[in-house]
Formats: structure tokens, C-alpha cells, sequence
């Protein structure tokens, strides 16, 4: 079942490795669909290029898995925690982007230094707390501190994104590891910089939100 | 109508992804028609991946749609602000090229440090003032500033480059980022190390301009 | 013979360039036959886009070519050497990943960061002594020094793995170089950064090798 | 005439941008027939895409064209120069790439910090004085300071490297820019890190020279 949204979700997980997120077998992009809770993941410890339609596994909100011949994803749980906990989200995403998780590693929040990252992220990108894994911890950090950015750093590990669709979650990992770079760039120059003011930050994220795109 | 003109200034937008200067859907190339003052822009929002010919939009100097179904980039009016300022330039284009960008966030000309700058940007490519996404702002900024250079660095955003043709434009465009790559090498080792001096400068820029190329 | 297992040894040597660890002809797979200790191994000195499963060369323990028309990899020795003192491995791996082997340039073993690098290679990524090439200098400061971890910067030269399988020494490889870009970045702007704690990196590393893959 | 050498010559040209030592339309392939002193080289100003057997310039060394209906590279005099003065080289190869011109826009040599730039290079990359582009001025510089190493950095410029055949100046092309990337990054964590010893440099070069490669 489900055999046209198991194709885009493997499509998914393997754009992350396409846009240099991810490597051999970490992060995956996982997908509920719509009025019935089911969650579509990727395997656990499965090579990007290996993926296939099939091998995608569909698990329900307790995190029983209800189609699908492999093991789900080592962070399933914590993407549930997010789907029981936020509504209106209908993919987490999980990457290893190199300038991004830096900042993760210093446990620091990413300032918006750009329009582009006022635009997606507003006024930062927050960094959690550390979470082990493999239950509900790291999905814990995620709602607790996300805040109004579609992208969050977790401490010591990586980026996690959520969106209404995959492709806002998508878009959300693409464009953090962008405003990392440069801002990386920018900040070992001059490590002091100012981000942008909340002024001009509430000015280009509204502007975003209702004039850009079709 | 313009079928081909618009196939070009299609792929010329791939282009700006295939070089690494933008990601997702940010960036834009324009094209002004020689002698009808009508000008072929990226709608907004599209991923560059999905971008045909048929999906350009062509506009008219005060910004209506002419052609297309689809909304024109929100960076369209800045666009139309340089072409009726700048007689003989027929190409816009925007990018988020890391390195490059880099500078933009710490509000930095960037100085000519090689033959290569000095041959395309002459003495430096001019960083902007902030500038609004959206009117006009963006193309002001722009024609008060980048003076000699095809390319200028808009403050906490991106980069613009203009040309007489695509070609010239995208030329600058890429050579920026390259250009930015380097220097940024270079000042993170010795961040005082002086550019090219003025006299060398000018007998480059002179040698390229009347001996380089076909 | 050994048509097939050549066929993936070449493979093999193919994703390390594929993955951005090596370049032009440096760097080598090998991979020891269970049970009757041939080693099939890259040829010295070819392109990695040249090489062939015909191209592969088997030698035995004591360094003799038993198949193949060229000679083995100038590292040969060092290869037999770990094979010869480590009997569960069957996978050797040589690499010049360059955001590792600025680590080795430097003599510094790179602890772990993050809970990928406590995964893959618990406390520490130790680095070697300096070993000439061409002997089985390397292959004592690789058994010597290599400790628990899959993976050893070799001291001004660059990368090697070793794994009971070829895909446990390519993880090694990929995930090491992920995990030196990230570190490298943090470590530019907080060169104190410290790594993650022993009690933390001892439970990351029992959750993997318990609960991940399938 | 000389038809498969010219197709020789476009590919190894098209290999400079394969291995992102340059972009656009900058650097450049030649290569002196054996025994005739004509040189095969580049069209000025024609994107590497674009290249096409037909499209590469003969010339003799005197720089007048034999064969081609393009005008040669503007670097052409230097690379007569080099040939005039050293016999043995059939390949003189210009790129821009960037590591390795970070260390030309500041001016130093690159020391030799791994056995793989020992091997290459032996002591170092010099750097050699600033040049004009047009005459032979490149050249006087190439054979003046290149002294025992088949790679020369110039002066805020780039790289130019030499070689007995094609292969031999691509390999020194591309060998040099991992060297020099990871010996920045090495760099900017430890600006004082030393190079390789003499003896040490000695026995990797003797070694390589004797042993490597088929």
C-alpha cells in the first residue's frame, strides 16, 4: 500500500545525500500521512543509493510496524514524539550537514545573518540540549526548543528539520546548511559580526510568507 | 513567443546551480530583449531543477506579465530598476554563493587580490548597503554602487552581476566566487595582506579587455 | 579465479574516489579471502578510473603475486602486516581524506565529537607515529597505535581503516572524514571545545553495535 | 593533422575543470610534439565545455599559428618560453586552483608537509615573482624559480606545473592542490607546524622515483 508516497519519501531521503547532507547511512526523512497517523521512515543503517520504495517502512504513532520487511530507523521514536506533539507537522527530517552540525558541536544557536535565513529560520536557528539515542529524547529537545524556526541544532550530533510538507521540511535542511556556510565564512573573520536586527528580520520573514513562491 | 530566448535564459539559471552559486530555488537570471524593452525572468519559488522553458516569465519595464503563467521573481522589480538605469546591460543575475556571500554578511568591498580580479572586477567588487527584498530597493543599491565592477555584494543578502550579454554576466558571476574562494584563504592566514596595487590593476584590466578571448 | 570478489575489491576502490577520500592513484582496498589468506589488493600507481576486476592483483601473506599481470600497491606489506597480526580483520583501507590528514599533518589524534564519532570510533581516532612507506613500517603503527577504533590518521601522510568486512572499512573512511569536516569547523572557532564525556561515548557505542542496521 | 594528439590534448584540458583546478574559461593544457617543437595548446578564451579537438591551436616556437582557426591562449608565449629553455619538458599546464592560489595571492611557498608532497614536489612549491600576462614574463618567472619541483605557484595569480608527458604535469596539478588543501587546514589550526625533515623528504622522493607505479 501506500506505494506512490513510499516512492517519494525514498526520493527524499535520497535528495538529502544529492544536497551533501547526509553520508553512507545517517539521517533519514520520514512522512505521516495525512488523517490516518501512519508514519513512512526510512530502514535503519541502509545506504542512501541502496534505497528503494519497497524498502521504505511504515510504522504507526506507538512505533509498531505495520508494512515494510526491515527494521525502522534508530530515531523513529523520537520522530513520533514530534508527530504526536506538533500537529500541523507532517515530515522530520534528520541530516549530518557539515557547517551546520559545527555549531551543534559548539552547542551554539545560529543568529540570522542573512535575509535568506530571516526569511526561513527568522531570528535563529536554536541548538538543544544533548539526547541519547534511540527512544524519545531527542524528540523531546526537538519540541522543546525548536520555537518558531522549522530547523533545529542537536547538541553533538546533527541538524533535525519539520515542515508541513516534505518539501518545506526539505527546503528547511537545504537552505540551513547555505546560511551555515557563510556564516561560518563571515564569523571566522570577524567573529564579533551582528546578526540581523529583529526589526529587519520580522520585515523579511513577512514579506516571505506572503509574497514569495507561486 | 521567444522560444528560444527563453530556453537560453532557462539554462542559464541552471547554470547558477551546476557552478554552486545557489541552492533550492534562490538566485535569478534576466535577460532584457534588445530593442523592445522586454525582459525574461525565473518565476518565483521554482526549484532550479524543475525550471523549463515554457515557465519563464516575460515582463515589461513597468513589471507587468506579459507571457507566462506563472508569478516572476520578487526580485523582478530591482531587476527592471537597473535596466532602465543601465542603457547597455541586457542581463541581471542574483546569487547566494558561499563565499562571496560571506563578505556581503561583513558589509567588505572585496579588493582585487589576484590578475583574475583585476582582470574581471578591476579594483574591487563594492559591498551595498541593506536593501528590502521585493521593490525597487535592491536595484538602487545596485546602480548607485557597483560602479567599474559587473558585480556587487548586496549587505546581508547575496550578490549581484550585470552584463552587456548572459554570457558577461555569468562570467562575473562565476569568477566572483572564485575570487571570493581564494582571498578568503589567503586573509584567514594574513588578514592585512594588500591587494593588487592600482598600476598593476589597470594594466591588467586593459590587457584583457583588448587582447583576451576570440 | 576470484572473478567476482575481484569485481567488488575494484568496486571498492572506485568508492573511496566517489566519496572525495582520494585522488589521481593514491590510496588502496584490500580485502583478505576468509580462510585461505590470499589478499586481493589495488594495483600501484593507476588511476582509480582505470581500474579494472582484471586489474586487481592476489598476492599471498609472504607479499608473493599468486594472480595478476601488474604490481601490487607499494603499501602491500603494510597490509599483509595487519592481516598478519589482527586475524578478524579482513579489510585494509588507505585514504588521503583531506579534512583527516590535516589532523595527521599535525600529530594529533581526534577525539570524538559527536555521537556519530563515538559510534563509529569510540574515544579517540588515534594518530601514528611517522612510518616510511614501502616496507611494513606502517603496518606496525597501525597495529601498534590503532587501539579500539576502526580508524588511524597515519603522522604527515594521511588515512587507513581496517574492518571485518570491505563495508565496515569504507564506513570507516566515509564516516571518518565527516566527522575530522565538522570537527575541523567547530575547532576553528573554539579550539577548546571539549570532547563528548567517556560515559556518553561508552553508551552511544553499546546503542550502535546493539540496536543499529539490520 | 596530428588529430588524436589534439583530441589528446582537449580531454586533458577538460580534466582541469573534471578536477576543479579551474572554472570558466582560465588555465590552460599544452603539449610540444616530440622532435617537430610544435605546441599543441588551448584557444584563448573558450570554455572548457566547448573544447573540441578542432578547436585546439597549433603553433610553433616562434608563436605563430600552423594549424587552427582560433587565436592560442594568452599565456601561449610563457609556455613557448618554458620549452625553449627545458628541453626535456613536452607539458606545460596553468590552473587557478584555489587552495593552491591562496598561497600565491600571499606570496609563500608551500612547504612539504606529507610524503605525498614529498614524493611530488620534493622540498616545496616555490612562489615566484609577480608576472604580467601576455609575454613571456610567466615564463622567465616558471623557469627561473621552479627549480626541483614539476609545480611553481605565481605570484597573485596561480599555478603552473610542468612535465616530461601530460600525465606527469596533470598529476603535479592535481597533487598539488590536496596538498595545499590540507596543509591549510593544518595551517589554520597550528600556523607554526613544521614541514618534513631533508632526510625524510629525500628518502619518500628516492623511494617514489625508484618503486611507485608500474
Amino acid at each position: 500500500m501506500y506505494s506512490e508516497l513510499r516512492e517519494e519519501i525514498c526520493q527524499a531521503n535520497k535528495k538529502l545525500k544529492d544536497n551533501g547532507l547526509v553520508r553512507w547511512t545517517s539521517g533519514n526523512v520520514s512522512y505521516r500521512i495525512p488523517g490516518i497517523n501512519r508514519v513512512i521512515i526510512k530502514p535503519s543503517g541502509v545506504d542512501f543509493d541502496d534505497l528503494t520504495a519497497a524498502s521504505m517502512v511504515i510504522v504507526n504513532l506507538a512505533g509498531e510496524v505495520i508494512e515494510g520487511d526491515l527494521k525502522p530507523s534508530v530515531d523513529t521514536e523520537s520522530h513520533l514524539y514530534v508527530y504526536k506533539h506538533m500537529e500541523n507537522i507532517h515530515s522530520v527530517i534528520h541530516t549530518h550537514s557539515p557547517f551546520a552540525t559545527s555549531f551543534a558541536i559548539r552547542g551554539r544557536d545560529l543568529p540570522s545573518y542573512t535575509t535568506t535565513a530571516a526569511n526561513i529560520f527568522k531570528h535563529r536557528v536554536p541548538c538543544s540540549g544533548f539526547a541519547s539515542i534511540g527512544g524519545e529524547e531527542i524528540g523531546r529537545e526537538i519540541v522543546q526548543n525548536i520555537g518558531e524556526s522549522p530547523a533545529i541544532l542537536l547538541k553533538n550530533h546533527g541538524v533535525f528539520t519539520i515542515g508541513e510538507s516534505i518539501d518545506k521540511a526539505l527546503k528547511a535542511a537545504v537552505i540551513l546548511e547555505e546560511t551555515a556556510e557563510y556564516a561560518f565564512y563571515a564569523l571566522l573573520q570577524e567573529p564579533n559580526i551582528d546578526p540581523l536586527s529583529s526589526e529587519i528580520i520580522e520585515q523579511c520573514n513577512d514579506f516571505y510568507l506572503t509574497s514569495y513562491g507561486q
